[in-house]
């Protein structure tokens, strides 16, 4: 077969880093410390796998999980979730600006598909999630790089030189994985600013969003939105994160007027509807009274600020994460990075290298702080403070 | 915000004409017959919602549905696929050559993605399943639009002068939706030879695989790569139809050894992984004793005959589809069929308007003979029956 049955962008999508490293984390086995991946040790809330196992009995005698659904999603989860972007996030929307997606990664991959043309650029603030690289690229766009540090603390002078007639996005993650960052209130105004006067979409990566430490506060782009005539914020939730749910495979969009029902039918063309078995696990979290709702994301908090601080003290000189789920450790040289990847691997500890971050970054490494209980985590701190590399 | 902030692919997805419909729909509530959608009265068979039941049982107090897992599937459902393949369809791959999607939609926009380049033309077998067009271009692609019948009975006389230096695939449902069409062997052989000889893609939507009646033998055309120099077929299969499991979104693709890596690093990238929870009662069904398998599938089957063969009560003159779930009406006008199909929505019962199906095929409506119990099949055969337009 000629190398023509795949589609330029398709033949794009490089084998990812994991991909090479995958056989090796394999034939660990039960050794296997896997801080290379952003999993969680925690359950997701009780009610909401009260509500798996009640749908679940249901299952035996009814046809209901079984049949086809709203591909936009469960009403009553779209109107939870439009309070919840209200009482957690400060942005204001109805149902009809929100999409369910399968996690994240289709809400990414379906805000592209709707609003980038072949050769269309996005700004991808750097270190950025190593699968957003690879949307772009799918649908045809271009990716042109750019510090999130410098991006926030100087939007004109960062991104201004970098905007093209065929820029129409920026993207961010906020709490960025994988280094943590987090835009502060006037950061947050100035790139609103910016990409609202140069007519440009900000995708903002809200998957960390509840997983903010030392008592800082999370602004959400899109709540900004509210006081400016021209909405200029697409938000990417998820399930995975701040309820523990990734496998499950639930995320959400919301959008301005204007996009949402170019999004929805790109997502009803992409995967049709998300299993109801699913979206009421969701819901049954969103349901819960307010005050469990909140207990179990600050305990969730807790935990993860305990679990970084823990992993931190194998690293006394690193930086640590204001949010997210990471330390993203700095080398002195890519070389250095990966003696220590293969010498920690060898022990049976897996970190993600740094070229899966971007092109500014290959000389780092992420660790995940959530992945495993602490006592397993323990185990990782120990390894790095015995392994010479 | 400008029309700009959506790209062009998407502008050009339409509004189904199913949307329109849909509050009315809607308004029905207890009365309506929908019979508008692919859907089924029948359960999936009990070992799979055994598993489902089990693992919400686990999800209690185990993370284990709730964390990442393998984006291309579990390793023991690609060993059963591979095995069910080999029996049921006489594909021959191994499991490197499948890739788990979230339905059947997932699969084709996925392969789609995979396959073309914006401006790539595939041509569409006509009457066609409703989502395959914005499928095609959503990602640039054009739709080039043959019948299906015609395609069939002579590929060469038909095709051949439809394939220009930009066409990379045909497509085509087999069974089809809407009108159940079935590929005979020697049919099944001139599309492949077809399709090889030009070096196209044929993407062969298996949806219906297991809805075949009167006895007849259906071809999977992938079966046929077997004896090819050149693999020229993707497959498409999902458990929606066979396991009567839409609601939870479970299919897949099976494609030639060099277009399946590709395929596989788009599924990463548009939806990371697919619920293991859901895997695990695909797993199930596949893993019933072969007799229990067998006898679930020609219950079904059975049923579906009956159904079929009572809806036809309702239109003596109408031809019997072959295969697949749907009666495929003509009428005279397509104003005839819009009078027909407003009359029994007046009565509860809902039907798909033919301008879904293709643009050869407006005078159309397609009935779904699976979508609710026999009873309720009744009612919807004495709506037709009493109803005057």
């Amino acid at each position: 077969m000629s190398e023509s049955v795949v589609s330029r962008s398709a033949l794009n999508l490089r084998p990812s880093v994991f991909a090479e490293l995958m056989p090796r984390i394999q034939a660990l086995d039960e050794r296997c410390i896997p801080l290379h991946i952003g999993d969680t040790y925690r359950l997701p809330p009780k009610a909401a796998r009260q509500a798996l196992r009640e749908a679940a009995l249901e299952c035996a005698d009814s046809t209901r999980f079984f049949q086809y659904t709203h591909p936009v999603g469960r009403p009553e989860l779209l109107q939870a979730l439009a309070a919840k972007l209200e009482a957690d996030n400060g942005i204001h929307v109805t149902p009809d600006c929100l999409q369910m997606t399968c996690g994240a990664t289709q809400a990414l991959s379906a805000v592209a598909q709707t609003h980038l043309d072949p050769g269309d650029e996005v700004i991808v603030c750097c270190p950025y999630w190593p699968l957003i690289r690879g949307i772009i690229e799918t649908v045809g766009g271009v990716v042109v790089y750019a510090s999130l540090k410098e991006a926030t603390e100087d939007p004109e002078g960062c991104l201004g030189s970098l905007v093209s007639d065929r820029t129409k996005a920026i993207y961010l993650a906020n709490p960025n994985n994988p280094d943590g960052r987090l835009l502060n209130l006037d950061q947050a105004r100035g790139l609103h600013r910016f990409a609202s006067s140069k007519g440009l979409l900000l995708w903002s990566d809200e998957a960390y969003e509840h997983i903010v430490f030392d008592g800082r506060e999370k602004v959400s782009l899109q709540s900004l939105d509210k006081d400016s005539e021209r909405p200029c914020v697409v938000s990417v939730f998820t399930f995975s994160k701040s309820f523990g749910m990734a496998g499950l495979r639930i995320g959400y969009v919301a959008g301005p007027k204007d996009f949402m029902p170019s999004l929805r039918r790109v997502c009803n063309h992409q995967i049709y509807n998300l299993s109801d078995l699913v979206q009421g696990a969701a819901l049954a979290a969103l349901s819960m009274p307010p005050e469990s709702y909140r207990a179990f994301l600050d305990t969730q908090r807790d935990d993860y600020q305990k679990a970084r601080d823990l992993l931190a003290t194998a690293f006394p000189k690193a930086e640590v994460a204001p949010g997210g789920a990471y330390l993203f450790l700095e080398f002195e040289s890519v070389e250095q990075s990966w003696l220590a990847l293969n010498a920690w691997l060898a022990e049976g500890l897996c970190s993600a290298p740094g070229e899966a971050f971007g092109p500014l970054h290959h000389h780092y490494l992420r660790l995940c702080f959530t992945a495993v209980a602490p006592e397993r985590l323990e185990d990782a701190v120990a390894i790095v403070k015995r392994v010479r590399y």
